[in-house]
């Protein structure tokens, strides 16, 4: 792994902090890392890139910053049921700055720590502000949640909150103070690890929300080859989010908005009482907020005739008569 | 795997391109790839970035920039003795542009089906130009080549020709035309897989030439404990840097200029025959170019009196009597 040197030794500090696991052979100062996978589980690999600018507000704490960096790529790991167990970095830096990355470290590392996952390699290199993440982990074979798997009469099925980090960056982009449990939410998102792993042979397909609810969810149907009927004024909405946000913006905040990394999943009806079990065992909370139809694309609607569509990568949002159904 | 929505769908664009392998048991298009690893192999793991105007000029053709991406990660595999096998993207882009993503291709797929590498997810994001790429590979438990390793007495070869990159860049750098053979080794680096395969089991230590011959060798000094005498006149030159370049310069390229992607490694003087006919069967040339020795630091000097030493993570570079060897 090739480096830009500094006036101190990335590496080296990271490397000071970073824990372990009895299937990592050798980590963090070779050329490369040489793991051990368990010869009864499949390999699961996600990786995700947050810039500066464009994933996050370039103000953003180092320290959220590692922490968002790990979750989104941990949550990639919920939404296939797998169990997290290495992971990678790139972080490219501006110039080498040492408080930014122990910072960047104590968010990063708190959560691998939480989640028992080896930082095992990657580079540090000097660029703009960007950091790579791949994550492993382990799925018993022919287990993986996927997208492709929904099944017409299927529940859809949310977990968490829904709106809470695009509420915030409404607030950001307002220039506005941004209520902290709001903050929260879009800083140091919470992977659903442990749903994910709770689902493995109870849901059908399944995805995180990171574009939003009706666009994840789209993908999830033209992946099976079905479509969804959303109830909007079923979407579970936090206290925060209730008590800042009224109306239309909160139920297309609820709807549409990323960044909440909460798992959106399907299952058979007769399932309920199971899904219920294992969202418990998880320690999060689960509501159904639909059904998967026969067709194709979703349909999010409410009493008050506001529906928004997914079509393929994305959403579009109508209004009243327009709305196309 | 989130990303940013397009005139066009790029991940699209690159699935419909991508190669199979039967361990591939989903690709691209999911939250995550899901992938089988053969029960007698540990998995070998390595990660590496490039940014614009740091790690290649801005001006580097698409299709050059592909194949280098996953040319010096494939070079981190080789440098430990693994068989490549997959491999993830992070693609950023300042802006959709579909000849960029196709030229880009060109280059980086054409690579991976030279060496059977799949590709089986990542991103593509918005954001200055990067390429961050994630490579995974097979190697027989406990055979993975290291940096600790090295024994006081083993011989130190080097595969091919050094310093070709590095005078390639020193062209670019004074604006001048640069000798196609040098701007294809600086381009199209290539990575030296199957002499690494075939070096499992024959060398002690190994490492890839990205940082420079005695930055990369001190690496190996460092983890094994152990110095090294290099010989700088008997270092490998192109015809193309003997055409091009002389003397001090000359030497000075090929001991620290970094960028070839050759292998550094050391043997017992006792398989000396076994190294070459690894060579031979890989199609690639070695040299032995110094020794081993008890110590510490990489000494690598001149009949003129010329001489390099490595301390951690670099190299100084001193002339004549004030050569402090």
């Amino acid at each position: 792994m090739s480096r830009d040197a500094g006036e101190f030794d990335l590496i080296a500090r990271i490397r000071a902090r970073v824990g372990e696991r009895a299937d990592v052979v050798l980590g963090i100062g070779d050329d490369a890392a040489v793991l051990t996978v368990p010869a009864d589980r499949q390999l699961v690999v996600a990786m995700d890139t947050l810039n500066a600018g464009v994933h996050f507000p370039a103000e953003t704490a180092p320290a959220d910053l590692g922490w968002k960096a790990l979750a989104v790529n941990l949550s990639d790991l919920a939404a296939m049921g797998a169990l997290p167990a290495w992971c990678t970095l790139s972080l490219s830096l501006p110039k080498g700055d040492a408080a930014f990355v122990d910072g960047f470290l104590d968010g990063f590392l708190s959560l691998a720590v939480a989640y028992d996952v080896a930082l095992v390699g990657g580079d540090t290199t000097r660029g703009p502000l960007s950091v790579c993440v791949t994550v492993h982990g382990f799925v018993e074979p022919g287990r993986a949640l996927r997208r492709a798997g929904a099944q017409v009469g299927d529940d859809v099925w949310t977990s968490g909150t829904l709106g809470d980090a695009a509420a915030a960056l409404v607030r950001w982009r307002a220039g506005v103070a941004v209520e902290p449990a709001l903050r929260g939410r879009l800083d140091r998102p919470a992977p659903r690890v442990a749903l994910g792993r709770g689902l493995v042979g109870l849901a059908h397909a399944a995805v995180d929300v990171s574009d939003g609810l009706v666009a994840d969810l789209g993908h999830v149907c033209v992946a099976s080859g079905v479509g969804a009927q959303i109830d909007v004024d079923a979407l579970p909405a936090s206290d925060a989010l209730l008590a800042g946000f009224d109306g239309d913006l909160r139920r297309e905040l609820q709807a549409t908005g990323g960044d909440d990394y909460e798992l959106c999943f399907t299952a058979s009806v007769s399932v309920r009482d199971a899904v219920e079990d294992a969202a418990r065992d998880a320690g999060v909370s689960v509501k159904r907020i639909g059904r998967i139809v026969a067709g194709e694309g979703v349909a999010a609607s409410t009493e008050g005739g506001i529906a928004w569509t997914a079509h393929v990568g994305g959403y579009r949002h109508f209004r009243g008569d327009d709305a196309g159904r």
